[in-house]
């Protein structure tokens, strides 16, 4: 069987772009891209005529930033993943991954670094249709109780107990897709984040998958605008210590934060009957 | 519009397990499972009648690791991943990512770990068919000449020049199907690892696909047991420093190794008519 | 000349401890131990006689967080150093450094990690004497303007253009010492953070060493209970990005992110005439 | 009291370089500065004019690159360190820390990378004397046994039961000070290497100190060129898994590699009467 060249794409990753605005408005990117398209003469002889060089998708990331500012990120992901397929006949797809790094605003040009918390928009564009997420990641949840895991399986190499009231933390990721290409971003992001904070913080928990769940249907019930969320929840543990060797008990007090393993919990919560759209979850890169 | 439950999967992730054999020989994964099957309940309603716990899975692990061994670690996440669709009425997909890192024997009973490189291997399993990914990450290789850039698309914000004489450097990450769930895995990953090694030293590149390209046909040409290569490689670009300042020439010696932005190339090569396994190649995790 | 063994320590570091209070406040830790003492023998022949094991301390931290309770870090390590000596006759010195992760409360039970910013306490104790060190680390900080570095040498290899206007960030870490042993430790943690916080941003700075000077400079005129400041503070350059090859200009809105190389100013800050104690300051570890 | 300035440095960190040498031979180094000197008015009023910009500094890095070429990392920091205080009359000390990577030839222009292994020089330079310190860091050892741990104290925290038979494993970080500013380093570091490693795999270990303090002799027994060894060992620990739950035994044979919290062993071994050398060890930034 002859072997031949299958999907692939190629785009600058990592372009760090702080924007400061009229009004001393400061925004902070990550801006990484990834084109496809007829890239099949680049592979099998090495003739680059259809390759646009990831230093120009570099430099128009920031000149796009001086020519239309920065608003929304998702808007400005839209605008550059319509550039590169619109303007290179050999580019058919683009996908523009952004994350946010979040400032508070100290005073007129003061600001401080607002946590890890980031906040992303991941745009994907064929020449017609636009697919948009929104998303966050590492933005650190716990709850100290309402929280249980308990009536599982039990098989031969099981020894967890089974447990009434536990820590559950987790850092979530998370990304919800619009039905459409164009929405309030802002309004529409910040009621997103606050549905999932407080779903997580609301649920009385049989498991993390419990929790998750709640999560999801939560932004599907108040927000119209979007149609499916996942989520990807690392359950990181807790561990109540012992301290009866000490003479101690130990009712829920005194917990080690553990590093590795820890559970890893992922679902899709979405609208039934949403056509599908693999497009736009497939990850930016392949792995 | 009714809000339903998606594709999910949850699992015990980054095990990390180090087995000494009979002979004193060392073994040091890192190991983590991804779970598929009738979970509705466990996320609707907090049921968790079928949820083995992610504490089992990773004593799963453990306990293989001293009633089977551990020779080869496509074999290991083969046992791991068919042990939980088989005994488990609920799980009905499994998938095993283990990670593996080297050491170098330096006595009886003494080794030294050996570089960031890691052997992978990546197992999907749904109660029929298992579908074995092997991979290697980290695994950084530099040519200092027989690399050039030109010919490139000039939009209006390409300013890169040309060039006929560039360091080349990648970081290798790369995934490879094997066509049938048995094969001699040590064999076969040593020459793939060689043959990747080889293709990039040795291609004159016109650019990093066209090395891509030759590093996934050379391990198909030479490894009839192999049907698909996936690679992802990182453009660490090397920058000549410009010396003119200070009455210098820098004739392709002095260079600053860059971190960020970088170029991110990605692609597959496979055999033609090759059947799709799409499951086989999803992210372990979703995102 | 006889081979002989110099200054050595022992101890347990990254003890991650969680603690929830009776009033669910949530307080979370991580603890690193450096014993030093009568340890000749230990490492001359092996014997372990005057040997408290590092897993012990690892407990002991446990068992006081259950028996004490923590409030402030600085007194809990002042606890564990002074258990460390006074219980143990080989143990003629401990060194215990704490790091404590903000955490946001969202509702009764419900927390959100509140940024990477971290509170420090590091103490020292000899069984007479106790030094102690509060701080911070990883508070990153950034003005859009009120910035300026001009009149600097120009030797032959010296490019940089002189700026009368630039974006200055960095990542404060900061250490101060308190003149005794008591205070009102969480009162002065909030003002002395307060204080740094203002002086970089009302300063206008002609230098990140002059901004260094006002930083640890308000502090001492207004916390008389400490006598000492010391700062890291890596310069986080942001570069303006030169648009004129797309016929653009740039006002000082578009920069670029730099990661490495970084300028790292550093410098100590203190009321004249006071004793040292470079006890205090030594690093936890040697490198 | 007044207020007034204590010891500060400032420079430039992290300068990455890679340099080909006339036989494509490669060195991959990063570099960090740290001068001191006359620099109060700098942070007293913001006059610069006692300041060398931390960017020279670095183009500094580069143009001596080429000019002098690389061959020794010791010798290239002593000629930085030399430079900066020799030519500016404000800078009285530098300190120059060069971090090398190694590679692995793979053919005329190919490389490999090998390893997280990296040899370090750190040189102090005052205008008269010159400290050289060479290292390593990075450098993971472990032995499957040959190590027990015993007849240490039990106190009331104690849980550790004694072993007779464990893994040892550590992270070799490791410094030396040279009694001269000129040696033959490239034969001096490799030996030294093999001094410590072979001190590691063949001592029967009581304790890591013991094992720590038989590396440092070692190289000064064989090495008279070398005059101190400072060592930094984190234990890593490996814990045996419990099968017995699963009636399965574990003779020594699956563990647990732990990641927090962790041991950390540090001691000097000198030669006795040798002039103390604290500036020499300093650590390159305050903390």
């Amino acid at each position: 069987m002859a072997i031949v060249l299958g999907h692939n794409q190629y785009g600058k990753a990592e372009v760090r772009l702080v924007h400061v605005g009229a009004g001393r408005e400061l925004v902070d990117l990550n801006v990484s891209i990834a084109l496809s398209g007829d890239l099949a003469d680049a592979h099998l002889s090495g003739d680059n005529a259809s390759v646009l060089p990831t230093d120009s998708q570099k430099n128009t990331v920031y000149a796009f930033a001086r020519q239309h500012g920065i608003d929304q990120i998702e808007d400005f992901a839209l605008l550059l993943a319509r550039h590169f397929v619109d303007s290179q006949p050999s580019i058919t797809r683009a996908r523009v991954l952004i994350e946010s790094y979040p400032w508070l605003r100290l005073g007129e040009h003061s600001f401080q670094r607002a946590g890890a918390e980031t906040r992303t928009a991941l745009v994907s564009y064929d020449g017609n249709d636009a697919h948009v997420l929104s998303g966050l990641s590492d933005l650190v949840l716990l709850n100290t109780t309402d929280s249980e895991f308990a009536g599982f399986i039990k098989d031969p190499y099981t020894t967890l107990p089974e447990t009434q009231d536990r820590v559950l933390a987790t850092a979530v990721n998370a990304r919800w897709r619009h039905g459409s290409e164009t929405s309030d971003w802002a309004a529409s992001y910040a009621a997103a984040r606050d549905l999932l904070v407080a779903a997580f913080a609301r649920t009385y928990s049989r498991s993390l998958q419990q929790t998750l769940y709640a999560m999801g249907s939560r932004v599907l019930e108040h927000r119209p605008e979007i149609v499916e969320v996942r989520l990807s929840l690392p359950n990181r543990h807790h561990f109540l210590v012992d301290l009866s060797k000490f003479g101690l008990d130990n009712p829920g007090e005194v917990f080690v934060a553990a590093d590795r393993p820890y559970g890893l919990i992922e679902g899709t919560v979405l609208r039934e009957g949403q056509p599908a759209a693999d497009i736009a979850w497939a990850a930016p890169w392949s792995f």
